[in-house]
């Protein structure tokens, strides 16, 4: 039996109590499986006193999680207090000596000090909660040159848009009901404005492509202006909106993109219903492989963390984006967005040759049309859905501001991406 | 940059030829993944004079799997050549000095000389070709008690049940078909009598339970006895068939079975389509966790091995079934399988009673119905679709048995059972 392995745990929320309980519950488990004890030295949190239902009285106490870290017991510093700066960050940082596992927000700097001093980071807990999508793609795919990562990232988004549809609610409903169920951050903007989901995305991409973690250059969109006609009208045409994120490196640099998307109803990331995540991950050799499960919540999150601590127990040493830090390259985000299919939605003035001035106007935009369909309409106005065939971003553009000059048209256009699955 | 990892590989049939495609390819890319160097030693296979289609002369060649094991300059020995005994096993068991890496038939044996050896042996792509899921289960779920182990582990099985619902063929047609495209093995019972399968589900289930693998342990049926008529009954009931493998351990033992059984039509195993294999994980703290992809094929094979041959060279030493082989522990098959629904479909005499007597018969053996179907017929029988409430295989036994001695069921009736998902 090789030495325990000793963790000092930052952070004593959903997740780090669930890592105390894996921790007291499966101490046998852990052992046979990874050779050693695993241990908690020591813990850290903002309050301490409260009731947080597990035993912490074995465990020493740190008010200052930076001087956690630097515990001469503690072989493993696990970061679970969120938040890119303060805390977090100066603990990460201080954390020099040891192994260092936890949330990558600061990534290239923090990753690249960590290697720098012999220590690895980890932050399988990161990205889709307890599916093990960074071990997948980092190992699992270590012999792929890696096409695309398309997923769905933050599972209260897909909670709120599933739920629309299912309920045929609008999206302010939902969007109360989730807050209610404590489903959304402190700032619902990390989740509904597609940060929170956008930063996944980034991490994983820099894995996926070799390439320096750059989450300002991930183009954002929320969901906040998904509207439940659109999302009925989808329907219609065989679709489903998802908050997707979308990375690929091509010649034109690199693509990073968290919006909704329409994706097939019948896909896989179509067919995901509730809080969940799923990453479809393409290797030149694998294929398409899809991941699936809890995105977020005390187990699924804890059983991440430990799949970290297991692997460092077991002496398993890995750079954190598969590759040392300071030799991913930095790409130039993508100008513009790979030509994808387009769904538009547009209410037309019910006049004669209405319908000919707009598909005039794609055409002279060099778009052409896939499927058309206008429903039959009480009000003086007619609702008309297009799908397009593969089209740039500027010409799409193009052809939305002819559109609106036709004078045939109500309201400006609802343009949505649709991604090939 | 650490010394080379070189490579000797014994077996150049389709997923041979596709590692030796990665390895050239992706040299600089594998190098910066792993630090090292990934170069080819030595080659060998049954037949030296073909055209494979890559480039093998810079390689030495072996006549003998087994020299090639023991060469001073293989680091690590890729066997993929395949089959259960014959040059694969004494091609392993001849590789003490070493790490090995391929197929584990001979499992709980060869795993327990190579960990006493000092070797790493591991077999990502021996179960579900490129889906990470003994990477998935053995390191990302390490955390978890794990509940259960679900999955359609056969592609060409999958393909064949999918494919004579989409085309309404009977199973010889389908089969045919499937020889015709190369899908089946030499021996196609190995397919549709579910053995591959459940040579992988008893690797899955020896990771999943910490048991000693026992293939012989796992209860077999194929799919050659799954009729169109069954198929799309079942799917009028919501249900759609697949070889299911499900593995989990309680106390009345291990339980380990591969079978056509009926799963939710909506559920993710139920939407899979085509040669695809499914694994769901279930952990105490994860919950359910979904992987799938392609089973088979050069690529997502070469894909699996190469994720463990860069595992390898990043240093990554792991027991075999993710604790010392040593330690697994000996667990008896499960005496009889945990209760389930089932779905019957029986053939009746149209006559008055002929129902009441069928319903007797089954709540007489403790079984009550959940939903039941008659369908119009134009022949003298009726035929009738039932779907039970969860109850034992012995009460199933019986009520079978009393259905027979009614006198009114025409044919032997059909018996599938429900895999809640």
């Amino acid at each position: 039996m090789s030495e325990p392995l000793r963790l000092g745990l930052a952070g004593l929320g959903t997740v780090g109590i669930g890592v105390v309980k894996i921790v007291q519950r499966h101490a046998a488990l852990l052992t046979a499986r990874t050779g050693r004890t695993i241990s908690i030295s020591a813990v850290s949190a903002r309050t301490r006193d409260k009731d947080r239902g597990v035993r912490l009285s074995d465990y020493d106490w740190e008010d200052d999680p930076v001087a956690l870290a630097r515990r001469d017991d503690v072989d493993v510093f696990v970061e679970l207090v969120g938040g890119s700066d303060g805390p977090a960050k100066a603990a990460i940082e201080a954390d020099r000596r040891g192994q260092g596992c936890g949330l990558a927000i600061h990534g290239p700097e923090i990753a690249q000090a960590a290697e720098k001093a012999g220590s690895v980071l980890r932050f399988e807990a990161a990205v889709a909660g307890g599916i093990p999508v960074v071990k997948a793609l980092t190992e699992g795919m270590a012999g792929n040159e890696v096409k695309r990562v398309v997923g769905v990232m933050n599972g209260t988004c897909n909670y709120i848009l599933t739920r629309m549809e299912s309920e045929r609610l609008s999206y302010e409903e939902v969007f109360e009901e989730a807050r209610a169920l404590g489903y959304l951050e402190a700032d619902p903007t990390l989740d509904v404005g597609g940060i929170d989901a956008g930063h996944k995305l980034s991490l994983l991409s820099a894995i996926a492509f070799g390439t320096r973690v750059n989450f300002p250059g991930v183009e954002l969109e929320g969901i906040e202006q998904v509207s439940i006609e659109d999302i009925e009208q989808a329907a219609d045409m065989g679709y489903r909106i998802k908050l997707l994120g979308v990375a690929q490196l091509g010649a034109r640099g690199l693509e990073q993109r968290m919006s909704p998307c329409l994706v097939p109803a019948a896909s896989p990331l179509g067919q995901l219903e509730g809080p969940m995540n799923m990453v479809v991950l393409e290797g030149d050799s694998v294929g398409r492989i899809v991941l699936s499960g809890a995105g977020a919540g005390e187990g699924p999150t804890a059983s991440a963390v430990m799949a970290d601590i297991t692997d460092l127990a077991r002496g398993t040493r890995l750079s954190t984006f598969g590759q040392p830090a300071v030799d991913l390259d930095r790409v130039q985000p993508a100008t513009g967005a790979t030509p994808a299919p387009y769904y538009l939605r547009m209410l037309l003035q019910d006049k004669p040759g209405a319908l000919a001035k707009v598909a005039t106007a794609l055409g002279e935009a060099g778009i052409s049309i896939d499927r058309m369909r206008q429903y039959r309409h009480s009000e003086p106005c007619a609702p008309v859905l297009i799908v397009t065939h593969r089209t740039s971003r500027a010409a799409l553009r193009q052809a939305l501001e002819g559109v609106m000059h036709t004078g045939v048209v109500v309201r400006d256009p609802v343009a949505i991406r649709i991604e090939d699955l």
